[in-house]
């Protein structure tokens, strides 16, 4: 961290500011320029807030340079990040397919899903049983009912689940089912919810929030790290813009930066980013390009009776056609779906 | 709600969409143009999800032409919803002046924090005591610790208190101290909280999230009215943008439109908006001669020591002014300070 | 400027920086400390680009300190510039009423409006002779004929003309007639337009792109005023965001932002950010608190027949209320209308 | 086009609207419902704007359910249209490279890039001659000298030339040398300048603009269609955003919605859409995924001394490379590079 200080300030300013970042537990190092005086921080930089110190007097601007997260970052651990669920494997050569409703809409529904997309090729069911919906009015998922439905799909069909949890105190029922538990969009600066996956034993797959830069996406898995569990797999499903012709803009650069900076797997879900069926096959071809370790796809039986989503989600023979197509373009990047 | 059909849709298409729509409880009426079929819903459509009648077949676009929030909107409740806190009034002549720091820091800073703003004029104490953080490394509330000091200063002073609630658990402890609940931006999709705070007897300030539209804000009321609970003040408080000089955009149409949208009490925080000391006067006067009934400051007994926000918090003094500057303006669009 | 060094820079790099910037003409200092070596720019340093030297061998960060822009700027001219347009000053006590049709679109209607504006209190008629639209089949201004009548209208009322300019080679045709040129939002990042208006003798207004940062207007500004044209005007008229309920979010915070970092006037455009004619009174009254130099506000003799933006078109009647209604809130914070 | 009157919109009000738009040149069908009164609008409603309309006494909403462009949409042309520029064709099977430093900076290194590129798989160079700058102290280019030595590159080459173009004057002078127009983001709404394009013989590249939708971007596409010129190609470049880590944020879907809208070529530049040279090589990778007709890369002789841009631009080796990964994807969807 930087510390810019005003050309007006005193040498009394300048002594009061490094007494007190020192205090906070940090170094610092002086520059006495001709027009400007820096201050440089150095060490555990990480807990000390910008807007905290830009508040001292005579400060003109404090300019972080080190990254504010630190357990997920690449500097921490180089090594990628592998999140290992039942026999299956975030961060490796193989991109993980998950594939199922938008939500839980009755048993049969999500029992033929779980076959249908096992023999195309995903190796996790997706399927809500609690969805957090704009509308108090809107179906709000079949809840235990719906987690039952789960536990018989996997038991069926050898998949594994992963399901939202909407809050912390749903975290152990829902751990109960779930083989990763998903925290959404909505959900991904909930930091009682943030902490409480933190404890959890199951893998947790964090969606960016849709108006979270990537930094925030680290700094919510910071969160979940920091409270102990180390299998966070990353999720970008589009962002909100002024854009109208999808429902969120999907931000590509995402998945070759989340690599780069972090070392969590990182998924993608062209489904929630385009809402609309025809672009989730040319998307899902672009994020495999773009070095993505998994997809999340809403594959429905019926996508013209679904609930909630059937806009965006693919029949089982459309889903079974996108595996195919998507084949020789993991090839073509070294990787294999 | 008016459904398109595609000008390839079948007379069965069409019968089979309007069998679908009755049978989720509206009347429909069907409009046959020379290139278009149109099919009209009546009735209540609040619990129909354009989602999922797009997905029908042969339909090609589906507009809603209400609103797809009930309690909350004007047409429910024509006249202007009062919000009584104690001997204070939300939605009357008089605009509420909430005050004090973003945390409490200390049983001395809060008390007499509450003392001071309440001699420049507050009704209102605000002070968090469970704080969310993007950092997990930040200062994250003095928490059961906090929510005793605000009731000390709520004893001293006679102001009443509002606090934020991050979880659904808290919502019985942090009541028996706040006589508001806030529910803070990033929480304003959490909707297992807006059920608690919904199903709680006291009122609730709810926060515009950063990237939520006036809409999604009133939907997010609408939750809390729908679990029960009709004192609701509305908060707008900034969004997100790509313009980098402010923490936030403070969207100032946000007050007269969600004054006609809504008979709901509309609250403004300028402090948070702005992220800077200077912007809070001449924001809190715009917002004032725009129609506000209440505005949330950030004051600190010493901004530059405060552990969050420092940045935008006013001194007493400084709070002290602004009261008086806002007289004459509040007088001049015949409200009072 | 700042260029932090990587921690893995040799002292060849650094000494590379040092004399790469010095080559164009800046004084460097520089500052090892025990981690990071950082080189203090200073100087003209408004010249270089922070893109190329954040590409030199061995540059980890490079952060500006100082602004971009110059002429602009309340460091170069402390005290607020006055345009001065016929009678009429932007920049002083009296807030400027500048009124008219979105486009001229007869004699007629252009006639009445200034003689009926002016009554009511406006000093600058405005109105569209060119006219950018978002479609090749929208109705695009009368063109020359346009201009014929606000000369007219001009002669005829008094009042002083703004106009709009769309090219380069329209400056000296639009000059002849206009008193004040309006550069639209659209064309706010059209260069040659910039120069070409910063060598004409006539003030300028410079609208907001709609996607630009307050940064970028006042390096817009900043090309007709390296260009010799120091009497501009800047002109907020909402930004472009998620928001659908307007047509644009209105920034309100731009207002005390401009006059903060420049000595250039700051008008509003209340009418294009809202797009609705209920939003402009509150809008102009938040304005007017929050201290802008000029308002300019959509009038039409009959706005249900206006062939652009009727929606957000006020009828006389509206806008002389609307002058009655800002003279107590120009008076709450010692301004006048 | 829908028109949604008004619950109290009486029948006067009806049949004056209905009268109205009629004398627009459109035909409409009425649907009486119980509640709602719908006017629907039949023919050539691309030159009815919804303001206007919106605007009628009783009118409470008006839905446009045709799009607003014509001349650029797959249903007036429903077949790919080939873009073809000397001997290379765009809008085929195979995908075109277009290559070339941000600016021309000299004739030597204009020159090498050419040869380089060519021998690396180009078949278009790029290069800026006349530059839009934010700031008006930076770099604007070398004007007519670049555009000498852009000549001087073609005829050495062989390669065609693709140029920016940034006023309505300069197109016929740039038209000279190059084989593509280029108009920049900053000009995509730059209406004097489209027409101009229109008018000229050359192709025209067209960068959406960062603040545009795609809805826009077809609109200034259609006011080059309209004036004459049919030989327009598309460029995704990126949108403006709140996200901080790349320069813009990559709208991806743009790619396959554009060739589903539109009969015209879509390409997409990386390289300003990212901002950093590392997201170059993933980014074009998923856009050859994702279906794109070209890509433009920039390429600088050295990136670390390029004048503008240089972070962003790849140096010889690095596009050499780029290529060379593009093959296996290009054929992994049948496509050629």
């Amino acid at each position: 961290m930087i510390i810019v200080m005003k050309t007006s300030a005193t040498p009394e300013d300048i002594q009061t500011v490094i007494n007190k970042v020192e205090k906070m537990g940090v170094k610092s190092h002086l520059s006495e320029g001709k027009e400007k005086t820096i201050i440089g921080l150095v060490g555990n930089v990480v807990s000390i807030s910008e807007s905290q110190v830009q508040n001292f007097e005579g400060v003109e601007k404090v300019l972080r340079v080190s990254k504010p997260f630190k357990l997920a970052s690449r500097e921490f651990k180089p090594e990628k990040t592998e999140v290992k669920v039942n026999g299956v494997s975030f961060g490796q050569k193989k991109i993980i397919l998950i594939a199922g409703p938008c939500a839980v809409e009755s048993r049969e529904q999500i029992l033929e899903t779980a076959i249908r997309v096992k023999e195309a090729g995903a190796s996790i069911l997706r399927g809500g049983a609690f969805k957090p919906r704009t509308s108090p009015y809107s179906f709000q998922g079949l809840k235990e009912k719906g987690l039952e439905f789960l536990a018989e799909a996997k038991e069926k069909s050898g998949l594994s689940i992963i399901t939202e949890v909407m809050s912390p105190e749903q975290v152990p029922l829902v751990g109960e089912v779930a083989d990763i538990l998903q925290i959404g969009a909505r959900n991904m600066q909930n930091y009682a919810l943030l902490e409480a996956a933190g404890k959890s034993p199951k893998p947790v797959l964090l969606k960016r929030g849709m108006m979270a830069t990537l930094e925030e996406l680290l700094m919510a898995a910071e969160y979940i790290l920091s409270n102990g569990n180390s299998k966070v797999i990353l999720c970008e499903r589009g962002i909100r813009t002024f854009e109208k012709y999808t429902r969120n803009t999907l931000d590509m650069s995402a998945v070759p930066l989340l690599t780069k900076l972090s070392h969590l797997p990182v998924c993608l879900d062209p489904s929630h980013a385009a809402g609309v069926r025809d672009l989730v096959l040319p998307l899902s071809k672009a994020a495999v390009a773009a070095g993505v370790d998994g997809l999340i796809i809403e594959v429905h039986p019926n996508p013209e009776k679904a609930l909630s989503d059937g806009a965006q989600s693919l029949n089982f023979d459309e889903f079974s056609t996108l595996v195919d197509k998507l084949k020789p373009v993991a090839e073509a990047v070294d990787r294999k779906v």
